[in-house]
């Protein structure tokens, strides 16, 4: 029986991973598929680095042609990163017939509509599992096994870099500075932690976890990011006083016809499974009509974790070939984008403030809130050391993010309030 | 567009469950299969019973044949249980060249494969996922979200009504008979709770998952069962106080080419995330030689959950239907089944027994586990209430279960051990 050629382009982490389980899997693969398969070409950016994969120097190559024009392989692993560049070699991959198995969060959160609709045109399959949550097969948890359910929420810890920050923070209580720090020197942070910290790695997840959960062409622009950058000590230990665990958490939420996506450090309760996920373990807690709570948990990085579930779409891509019906399980949206206003979106918020220890300043403070009908579930005050000054904790009932956000600037004019210290929204613990 | 039609052998909770799915989803199934579904014929035992789905009368039959010979109708759904008839029943529905939807796991532990081996010579597709975990996608997760990777461990709790027993009685102190009371009368627990506690319902579902976790057709009879009966509050609290939770956990243990599958009450580390699964959720935790660990969390049972299994299923077939590739999913065992010796199977074992309180019993006890070189990793001793006797808890590190018999034999041939108490695997705590 002949090989399904396959051509990769890039050889860093998860390229390794992906040559290492081609090889030893060899068996696993022909058993499954019924054909070998075959590495036939690599792309690299330098023919003579040390590669920690042993691979024939005869496979590697430097241009991108000799892959995505090359009328010897079926199937393309996209593992080499990168946007503007890797979109055009992808898009001339597909109109020449090649299939298309990808790992690049960035590319699928930003132009995934456009390839999937190219992929489609062309009879080709582009599947893109290793984009969100590396070793979790949480995308076929979501087309495939929840298939028949209609999802109304996800919350999803999709970033393990931030997870091990907040997680070392909590368990430690030590400073965000020093845990980064300590990260980067583990190898769990990059040297430019950015894309990590600010939400934005997480934000594309989200973004590609919504489209595809929603069946709603979520674009990355509508999803509201923010960082871990913020966060400090204060508040993870008076959230576990409270009975919450801090996590960077990507929301998704459905209510009939209009949805939310959010990123954001959540204090989330302690008693939830995703409060549990700890270090650089990943997880998507997914909600739906019929099915009711589900958790997918696993490692969301790594060159072998990662592998696996590229190597898994491959599969895919090969059962396809084999049965003649690639190009096939690519659905596109099924509902118009509706996005929430601030009006409608709903959640309990924490909120630490420091005003002056006078009389008559916590009415103050109560009142603003009574005027949007929004009530307080817990309250914790003590004293704070500069002189004159109390500091108070809160969290609220339901509210709506549009009262809550007219209730911060009440209480920024309020005359008595010294500082708003911080403020994070509230999940996990019931309405 | 044509309807593909369903029939529907079974009208309980998990069949009302699926016609309403079928009902309410309509516009989502047609979106994602492209031709619309329809339920044509209904097996009852009871054409006069009031039901708590609506459903039109003419659809309900008491005949068997009116479905499973019926031309009009292309998938058979199966939700009626039973061994022995719905056996005979599905292999001529696929020697009709009916799919086949079943949740059925006693039958697939035991006619599995005869069924599946059916299906496949028939063209057909038989898919069971709602037969294990109900709601949680796990066959799936295993067949194609890790195809590309060797799975070496699962464990699962897998069983809601002894899981829910189980943390009842380590949250409230209360003992195993308060608590199946209370479990079946609010309908955790049937009235013959039989199959569930003896760990006989745990077996079934992890013979399924290990035939399909390892390539290799696992017998119910290759199952080691021991249920939840003789589990103590005593046990409970001692397995706390050392760091670990009571749950019933079936195990599959691949080690090269031998495995271990078993179902046990063990003690599990704190720590471990199967720990925090509570109530009637059911979890599996997968380790893959390349992925690592993953978990699967969710509701195990109950009349939406399961259905969406079952449609998801469903679903599967119909998109075949349509691609005209039914009948080749199905991937028979690639290894042949090699179970493991006792002299095979390593484990921590924890063990609580009463002694006569004199001088150099506990010596005695340790060179017995010494002349099997098994070494202790945590020893407690406590008075008893009975005059001269000691109670004396102990923690093993690895030891082979081979030994570790050897050891309770020679214990029990000791004059000076009064009793041994109980004896409990303990799982999740490295080696």
């Amino acid at each position: 029986m002949e090989a399904i050629s396959v051509g990769l382009l890039g050889l860093g982490t998860v390229g390794s991973g992906v040559v290492k389980i081609i090889k030893n899997h060899q068996d696993k693969l022909m058993h499954q598929v019924g054909c070998p398969v075959e590495v036939k070409k690599v792309l690299v950016q330098d023919l003579n680095k040390q590669r920690e994969v042993d691979i024939e120097a005869s496979l590697l190559t430097g241009s991108p042609e000799e892959i995505i024009d090359n009328p010897d392989i079926d199937i393309i692993i996209e593992v080499m990163g990168g946007i503007e560049d890797t979109r055009k070699h992808l898009l001339k991959a597909l109109a020449n017939k090649k299939h298309i198995v990808t790992a690049n969060k960035d590319l699928m959160a930003l132009y995934g509509s456009e390839l999937l609709t190219a992929a489609s045109e062309n009879g080709c399959d582009l599947f893109y599992e290793a984009s969100v949550a590396g070793g979790i097969p949480i995308l076929r948890g979501l087309a495939d096994g929840l298939a028949s359910d209609r999802i109304t929420k996800m919350m999803g810890i999709v970033n393990g870099t931030t997870n091990y920050i907040l997680t070392k923070m909590s368990q430690d209580g030590s400073a965000y500075e020093d845990v980064l720090k300590e990260a980067q020197e583990l190898g769990y942070a990059e040297s430019d932690p950015t894309s990590d910290v600010e939400g934005l790695d997480a934000a594309r997840k989200m973004a590609i976890l919504a489209t595809l959960g929603f069946s709603m062409k979520v674009d990355l622009v509508d999803v509201k990011v923010k960082g871990i950058t913020g966060v400090t000590e204060e508040d993870l230990q008076y959230g576990k006083q409270l009975g919450y665990i801090m996590k960077l958490i990507g929301i998704a939420h459905r209510e009939g016809e209009k949805v939310e996506v959010s990123v954001q450090p959540a204090l989330l309760a302690e008693s939830h499974p995703l409060a549990g996920v700890n270090n650089e373990y990943n997880a998507v807690y997914v909600y739906g009509e019929a099915v009711g709570e589900t958790m997918f948990y696993g490692p969301g990085a790594g060159s072998l974790p990662t592998a696996t579930a590229v190597v898994s779409d491959l599969v895919g891509v090969m059962k396809n070939l084999r049965l003649g019906v690639n190009g096939k399980s690519a659905v596109s949206p099924q509902y118009p984008k509706k996005l929430k206003d601030p009006s409608e979106i709903y959640s309990k918020y924490f909120l630490r403030l420091h005003v002056k220890d006078e009389v008559g300043v916590f009415g103050e403070l109560t009142s603003i809130f009574s005027k949007h009908s929004v009530s307080l579930e817990k309250i914790l005050q003590l004293p704070v050391e500069e002189k004159g000054l109390a500091e108070i904790v809160l969290v609220t009932h339901q509210s709506s993010l549009k009262d809550y956000e007219d209730i911060l600037s009440s209480l920024e004019d309020l005359p008595a309030v010294k500082t708003i210290e911080s403020s994070y929204r509230v999940e996990g613990s019931g309405s």
